[in-house]
């Protein structure tokens, strides 16, 4: 008898963490990426910030599942799915399965303003994170050179839409860059004086975290002088700048980080899908009516304990591409399948700065130094690749005593 | 009195090096590059095959010069120089000078086959070491995924034509990265199987160095399973591969290191050029009739005791970029000019692969571990930043341990 054949589209947490449960089970398991690495997202904004490199937060995944000899990478982009026939369709070529494994993540949503994308991008991809670290540094060196006071305002305002943790962290980070890191570089103009403003639509940022934090994140928002907008929406987006409500604001450089969409994987399928199209899945991650079907992570609308979908968190993909393969583990030994899926919340984290995050365990609330020293200790702890976490936490301790940052390098298009 | 404006051209070696012996002088210095970073260009192979990240082998320009309070950067590329009116034009502006340090390095030269660009990459530039990753990364991927075993014999052959110190090193490096750190990451194709070759029109390889120096270097490519072919010039290269003499070679990727040609300053100036373009220069590196323009590094043809033009490595332009400042310091100070410029050969070395080096110091020539220990050191100690030089030292010694490499990943145009 033929061993099954388990694919898995997307080597983000729950990919990843799906593959590493199946290792060496009785099956030929295949991984699809478009990418050759695994990309630690959560870090990403220190690439765009010019703080981390690229391959600081980045790991080949046929590195990381070498070890695993019954799992194949393929690096390929994935058109569609044929449920029927049960193959999955890349670009040149078709890859079938007898059970599939959605994780194919998130990407940008603008809310029906994709025009916006040109002038905003957001923060999915490496190659966003360095288009973004350009921008920023180009704006710098332009307002250098310009003769114009008026010019120099708009190319040295920074405005980061979305007041979530990557809105914050952003927010935070081209603060510290600005005011600390650039401050002696330039003859011309005065880093310090650059503006960052952070605009959130809603009451307050990091609304996923009680008011309590929030309100600390506020506070340390405002020491790094991020001027934070509550409570009005971003009308228009352009070149020139921004529209928040009626006001408008000059501004050189726009980083989106207000909202996500879930990746095509509900249209290749034609099954039920949420307002952001995510897969609706049952208690066991699979797909309703199709029990060799899974989504997982970003992919997926799962239902937590209080009615509410999981959020689209690194824990929440890891932990269900891990239960995706002890559901598998017990198919193909015949045994019974393990209890629904349960989200384990151990926390969630945010950095705003030197210093400065806030945290919240549930029973336990914390911000400032403590809090801070907690986010990067776990940061570098889930980072994979022992070499990885060194060079981070290095480069983070270098930063830290120096108030410098790395990776301070504008490549790409238009750079030769 | 006005304070006399010097402005430098380029901050490669002989940019920096002069910025750096000008500083605290009583002038006004402005630097121009187009680009933000200084690059360690000895060591961009090792980004081009995976084992750097380019932060680590580039450092911010104004963060280098962030204490030479009378230097003033500007990133701009400069299309011209106008030496009458004594200014120098980039795209949308003009900086006059009072003297002029032309420092712009070289580019690479295909000697009338500038078609061959597109396929053959050349390796000066951050952007052309991510494109070569990219490229060879890529033909494992492709080379697994296909069914055809003369293509995947073509995708997994690559030619590095050039056996100068960069074709050497590039050569070596991607044997080892096939050969050793891919080893076990490929579940179909073989990549111990894949297979490096080594063009060089000329009798030997690293033809700069004494011939028992060259017979060392070619050993230890052989040791390392690189095919390397003498004495005949490649005729012809395209998309399916090269031919050297009559022989065709289908090759998935080839790499250039064949030729440099200077950067167009001696057109600029309307000057006297020799044959790969580098304006003729005078005892004291100005150019003849101008003793207000100074060229430097690759840019400038000066004679060494041989008569012979110096060759294109950092440490001449170090010296000269250094000689320059001490030129100008006598003048600013109204005292007699120092002596004509002399070169002090210190020794050149390349590496080949772990272990493995050659170095001439004249009265020394050493090969194999202990002067691959030196080259290590060496380099490192030349690198600029201390934090880059311990990470880097990090990421070696690593490698070195563990037969991995730390930055293999495909990024850029197309992998979105």
């Amino acid at each position: 008898m033929p061993r099954p054949r388990i694919v898995i589209v997307g080597a983000g947490f729950g990919g990843l963490s799906a593959a590493h449960g199946l290792a060496g089970a009785d099956a030929d398991v295949t991984v699809i990426d478009r990418r050759n690495y695994h990309l630690f997202q959560p870090l990403l904004y220190q690439v765009a910030t010019a703080g981390l490199s690229p391959a600081q937060i980045a790991s080949p995944i046929r590195g990381i599942l070498r070890h695993a000899t019954n799992v194949h990478v393929i690096m390929g982009k994935v058109t569609g799915v044929d449920p029927v026939a049960r193959c999955v369709q890349l670009e040149d070529r078709s890859v079938p399965y007898d059970t599939l494994v959605l994780a194919t993540g998130a990407r940008h949503a603008y809310f029906g303003h994709d025009d916006w994308e040109e002038v905003a991008p957001g923060l999915k991809k490496i190659d966003d994170a360095t288009a973004i670290r350009r921008r920023i540094l180009l704006a710098f060196e332009m307002a250098e050179q310009s003769d114009d006071p008026e010019e120099r305002r708009r190319l040295m305002t920074f405005v980061v839409i979305g007041g979530g943790p990557t809105g914050v962290e952003m927010a935070g980070a081209i603060a510290e860059l600005a005011h600390v890191a650039l401050r002696r570089d330039f003859r011309v103009i005065n880093p310090r004086e650059a503006r960052i403003v952070l605009v959130e639509a809603g009451p307050r940022v990091l609304a996923a975290f009680p008011p309590t934090l929030s309100a600390a994140a506020l506070r340390s928002l405002e020491r790094l002088h991020v001027e934070v907008r509550l409570g009005r929406p971003v009308s228009h987006c352009d070149a020139a700048g921004v529209t928040i409500g009626e006001e408008h604001l000059p501004a050189g450089t726009i980083v989106w980080a207000a909202g996500v969409a879930s990746s095509p994987a509900a249209q290749w399928l034609g099954v039920d899908r949420d307002r952001v199209g995510r897969v609706m899945v049952g208690p066991d991650l699979a797909v309703p009516g199709h029990p060799e079907i899974f989504a997982i992570g970003d992919t997926a609308h799962a239902a937590g304990k209080d009615g509410q979908p999981l959020p689209g968190l690194a824990p929440v993909a890891k932990q269900q591409g891990a239960h995706v393969a002890r559901v598998l583990r017990a198919r193909l030994a015949g045994r019974p399948p393990p209890p629904p899926f349960r989200y384990r919340d151990y926390g969630t984290m945010a950095t705003i700065g030197r210093r400065s995050a806030v945290a919240d365990f549930g029973w336990l609330k914390l911000d400032g130094t403590l809090a801070w020293l907690m986010w990067g200790l776990i940061h570098v702890s889930f980072l994979i690749g022992f070499r990885n976490r060194l060079i981070v936490m290095l480069d983070w301790i270098w930063s830290y005593v120096t108030f410098q940052s790395g990776a301070r390098l504008i490549t790409g298009p238009g750079q030769h």
